[in-house]
């Protein structure tokens, strides 16, 4: 036996989950805020449900870890939060509509292992179900704003429309049968720039013409203001499209929550389920250059899915394991670990116990030396941890009703009372 | 395709992750107050792992899951936390002790499904390497005392000590290679009574009067109280156990913590790493009769798994699907949504939607139809939801800088102003 983590798995130390469990709470009262409540949903499902042809797709599928119960069930570990999402509204038909949820919850994927790419990474996924008006698409944006606010991450929001983006490439002579496999090349741009599209253009078939004729429309230079382009430019070009109405309701009322998007009319999200409105969240100043969030409205995968009904809904996810990076890279904090003081007792071990169960009491966050080290081992310890203060409890002070705390950082000492004490370290 | 939930596992509706989380929630406060930092573990690791002699055992063997990664390399899902605690400590050999570390996470058994035993559940452990000292173990008590006083649950912490109940098999002459196969049956009394262990004594092979001594020995009756039996009659019987010295240590270390305890000494816990201290805690006045948090002292295990070094340790792991059903029969509270107010706009949504802004921005959680219905309708789903407050949002009452809100119980309502209106929602 080899003592090894899986591979294209990792731990994350408290230092590091210290960190993601802050995020994830930031996450959550967002979502909360806006009135979206948590569900949970099994690690697995059948492995039918996730294969599925209304659900993630063969790329994702050849990259799902699948087992089977001792049963012979043929099971699966889930590869993202929407289709156990969809198997839940399908499985629970008095689900109240309009149904508002976030899952936070591992996801796995068995693909090639990267430096950002790993087989077990975390989604924090927030939808809403039953809404089909652009209200909803401006909830959830406005939702995403105010979290990347709250995390103080600087954001672009790109925001696109996929009947808009059909409408367009049809406009220059792409058939209805080949936007999607041309949506998932153009999907590509971030990753192989603007000549690995052309390039996988051309190995699908098409011809240079029809290529440069739908970059040219895709990366329209100068690109404008996102208002210019969508009140002149595209309302000439496509005074009926249905896509562009969708997306001018949605800019006005993103005005009236003042949020600030740009409009991307190259922005295409590979997956094939998307019907409407589509976003992706990129970092400003940062080395994370992949999004970070993104989701979008797919109007027919559950009532598809769940075999009748009609289910509009739109959501979006955010990558935990990305805005960790992110976070990290601009917060250079480090905390080892949770606790606020370490109490060194000298010969006082029975009263310095008694003393971390008051503090304790009023919510302080106590660590005690348990194996009766002397003051410079404890000091030691207390400091390769991080441990912002240490509470020295000696026999003399005792007598006086005093103890000692020392300030790590600054090497302060000062002598308080209990009560001194606790307001203290309530409020440093 | 049938739309099916996998057997044996089980959604958390809304109603149930809002109280789970409460609950999680709570434990992690304790946790934390006794600076215990989080750490995080995938929920896969290499079978060989978990197959280690000095893991789970072959019972727990039986009931993992398997799978295989695209490179064949043999995996499994985690069935506890604790002996990905050890991976995770050998995997860092540079990890400070003592280490003091929480986790909570799902673990996984492909067991038989009966009502209170599912394939996927929850723990939450909390442990401690490092520390041979029952300070230590006395610490573990108090948190475990703590956590359910905070939870507002009434139970009864059962400890007893694993070298003990060797001395006291022995005395009536269990053998020493016999010893692990009394205490499997022993520990399952609660399970199948005291004619249940006879029976499975019986099958093992041990004789009538080699029983009787073994059950009269675990149940003295009258049982007297816990000081009267270690101090008395069983120091009597052992001056020189190890394992009543540190019964005795406990005890007394409990005593300066304040905490209750019941010694039994005929608790076993199956496990065969336990190596002193063991614990079970079960509820009083209640439906859920199995021990809803477990744990004990296994110094050996880390070292052995490791193959080097002396790493003791004493943990215990709280059982969250337990602890929710006990929490739900004595809480008959339900919240169905984490929404505090849901605004229904009468003619007004741009203006309702600053609102519903302006509360979030005061973390209110706040709800807002965004789909045009009804007063009425609104009411309705308002209340389907369960959600406390309804603010209609009237031209008229703009007009005059006011806002209606509806308390869904007491079914007043009252015009206040904005300012009013966000005291009133952050107070109540």
């Amino acid at each position: 036996m080899k003592l090894q983590i899986p591979k294209g798995t990792r731990d994350f130390k408290p230092e590091e989950a210290i960190i993601r469990d802050k995020i994830v709470s930031t996450l959550k009262d967002v979502f909360e805020v806006y009135g979206y409540s948590p569900l949970d949903t099994p690690a697995f499902e059948k492995f039918d449900i996730l294969a599925s042809k209304y659900a993630g797709g063969d790329e994702i599928l050849k990259e799902t870890f699948k087992f089977k119960d001792q049963g012979k069930r043929e099971l699966a570990l889930r590869y993202d939060l929407t289709v156990p999402m969809c198997r839940f509204v399908g499985t629970n038909p008095n689900v109240k509509m309009p149904f508002k949820r976030y899952q936070v919850g591992e996801v796995f994927r068995d693909g090639p292992v990267e430096r950002t790419r790993y087989r077990q990474f975390t989604q924090c996924d927030v939808d809403v179900v039953g809404i089909k008006d652009m209200t909803a698409d401006a909830e959830i944006i406005a939702l995403t704003a105010r979290a990347f606010k709250k995390l103080g991450l600087e954001v672009v929001i790109k925001v696109n429309n996929r009947k808009l983006l059909d409408d367009l490439l049809e406009s220059v002579g792409v058939k209805k049968n080949e936007l999607e496999t041309v949506i998932l090349s153009i999907d590509k741009l971030n990753k192989i720039g603007k000549e690995g599209v052309k390039k996988e253009l051309k190995e699908k078939g098409f011809c240079k013409k029809r290529i440069d004729n739908i970059l040219v429309t895709l990366y329209p230079s100068p690109a404008g203001s996102s208002e210019r382009l969508i009140n002149k430019t595209l309302t000439k070009l496509f005074p009926k499209s249905e896509g562009l109405k969708e997306i001018k309701e949605l800019f006005s009322l993103l005005k009236i929550l003042n949020v600030n998007v740009e409009f991307d009319v190259s922005l295409a999200r590979g997956l094939s389920y998307y019907t409407g409105t589509v976003i992706e969240v990129f970092l400003k100043n940062s080395n994370v250059k992949t999004s970070i969030c993104a989701g979008g409205r797919y109007d027919n995968m559950i009532g598809n899915f769940i075999g009748k009904g009609i289910y509009p809904a739109i959501g979006i996810s955010f990558g935990l394991d990305r805005i960790y990076d992110a976070y990290v890279e601009k917060n250079k904090e480090e905390q080892k670990t949770v606790t606020k003081v370490y109490i060194a007792p000298i010969g006082t071990f029975n009263e310095s116990l008694k003393i971390a169960e008051e503090l304790r009491n009023e919510n302080v966050k106590v660590d005690i030396d348990l194996t009766g080290k002397g003051p410079s081992k404890n000091l030691k310890y207390a400091n390769s941890l991080g441990i912002p203060y240490v509470l020295f409890v000696g026999e003399d002070e005792l007598k006086q009703g005093k103890v000692k705390l020392k300030d790590m950082k600054s090497g302060e000492e000062k002598l308080m009372n209990p009560e001194e004490l606790v307001v203290f370290l309530q409020e440093g």
